[in-house]
């Protein structure tokens, strides 16, 4: 077994590339190849089937890369279309969704967990059936938080507005009590230090991106299936259209380093 | 001629109704059959040509409903597709770009008008274009305001996080002096009241909504299309794909009075 071969991780669009950084942190002998489907983002007002049909596509794209493993580096994805990609690659397929929650449950003393979304995903209750799988006593305040996204692809990431806007979103979860938070959307540790800043108490913040990458290194122990230690990892980053705005603000963001965009046209 | 024929409104999404609002207000006769294309929205970021596919195939299905005229409530359509629409279809087509160009050049004391939109907008120079057409001597200060869309979309139409954010966007504008600004996004109308609450001194604002409702009554007169003074104008509203909350908070800002959404797929 070729243990170079890359996780292929893929997302609806760009915020994906948090869980790209936070494997880069984590597992810098990997190489990682991600594939953002911006031509078709965003995948949350889509129906599930539409969502299921567009990631079996971009997972079959990351398999010709011979990808060792598949990353949905994407909460709408990860919430209706993990068991079909289970069934459908002969690699593991690690979500967002279950790392974040059980991490968030560990974490918890009150038993009281919040978790910030997309309007898709809170909608969907991905978190809520994840953190109850997980410890069933477990109490969960859900809040949709739809301007988070618009702001942090503006690279309003430190900015007067924004917090505001968090202070707004997040006041209903602290006033009932919530001693853990789940960043339930890949764009969202791009506000770590907003929602820090605006966090008056403590509050335990759980990053998905951060446990995403936790649990695919155990997968990869558990596999046999990490890169030799002297292997430099490399990241490869491919859309399926031109790039807006926004790839500039996580790139500079996240620091990450990585050649030329690459655009595969969807076929 | 039946002049009762419905006047088809097409947008990418819910924006356009602001189009819809204005022609019920001013032309209360006239038979409305509106389309938005909530399964494809947004357009901006698509290609010119994707852009003027997907404006034919509307076009198409609001003939089907024997329109007697296109109004393209859409900045991004208005730009690339009026001169294809205006060529294949045999009724008379009104965009909201040039009304509202000329009414911001009519407006102007000092010559120098500001227009503000989406970044495609902006970066497309469609209005600066129609601008000059108007008059030559005209000057133009643009900003694009990728923000307002967001915010009007979660009904955050009087509010202060609004408010400050349309500051910050009209700010260089008014350093620069402008004296007329056009809301060059169907959306915008929505934030007639916030503008005019930002806005300190005088400053003619150009809706052009509303100079394209203005447009139409013009074009139908001149080729005598009115619907008769007793005809009681109904609205029809259809979109290709279910809406999500935007519809809500539109219908409500505007009161607009409509029965059921229609949802028309796509073929």
């Amino acid at each position: 077994m070729n243990n170079t071969r890359p996780i292929g991780v893929f997302d609806s669009g760009i915020g994906g590339l948090t869980v790209v950084k936070a494997l880069r942190d984590l597992l810098p002998n990997e190489n990682i190849s991600y594939l953002g489907d911006t031509a078709r983002v965003p995948y949350g007002p889509k129906s599930p089937e539409t969502v299921q049909r567009y990631a079996i596509e971009l997972a079959e794209m990351l398999m010709k890369d011979d990808a060792k493993a598949l990353v949905v580096a994407c909460n709408t994805v990860s919430s209706v279309a993990l068991p079909t990609l289970t069934k459908k690659f002969p690699v593991p397929v690690i979500g967002v969704i279950e790392p974040g929650a059980r991490a968030a449950v560990s974490a918890t003393r009150n038993l009281h967990v919040g978790v910030i979304g997309t309007r898709g995903t809170i909608r969907s209750g991905a978190y809520e059936k994840a953190l109850r799988a997980a410890n069933s006593n477990v109490r969960v305040s859900s809040q949709a938080c739809p301007l988070l996204v618009p702001l942090i692809e503006e690279g309003l990431l430190n900015d007067e507005i924004t917090d505001r806007m968090i202070l707004r979103y997040l006041e209903p979860l602290l006033k009932a009590d919530i001693d853990t938070l789940v960043l339930g959307c890949t764009h969202y540790p791009l506000l770590a230090g907003a929602i820090g800043r605006v966090l008056k108490r403590q509050i335990m913040v759980v990053d998905s991106a951060q446990n995403c990458a936790r649990a695919i290194e155990n997968m990869l122990d558990e596999q046999s299936l990490r890169a030799a230690p002297m292997n430099n990892g490399q990241l490869r980053v491919a859309l399926t259209d031109a790039a807006d705005n926004f790839l500039n603000v996580a790139r500079d963001a996240l620091q990450l380093q990585f050649g030329e965009i690459e655009i595969r046209a969807l076929s």
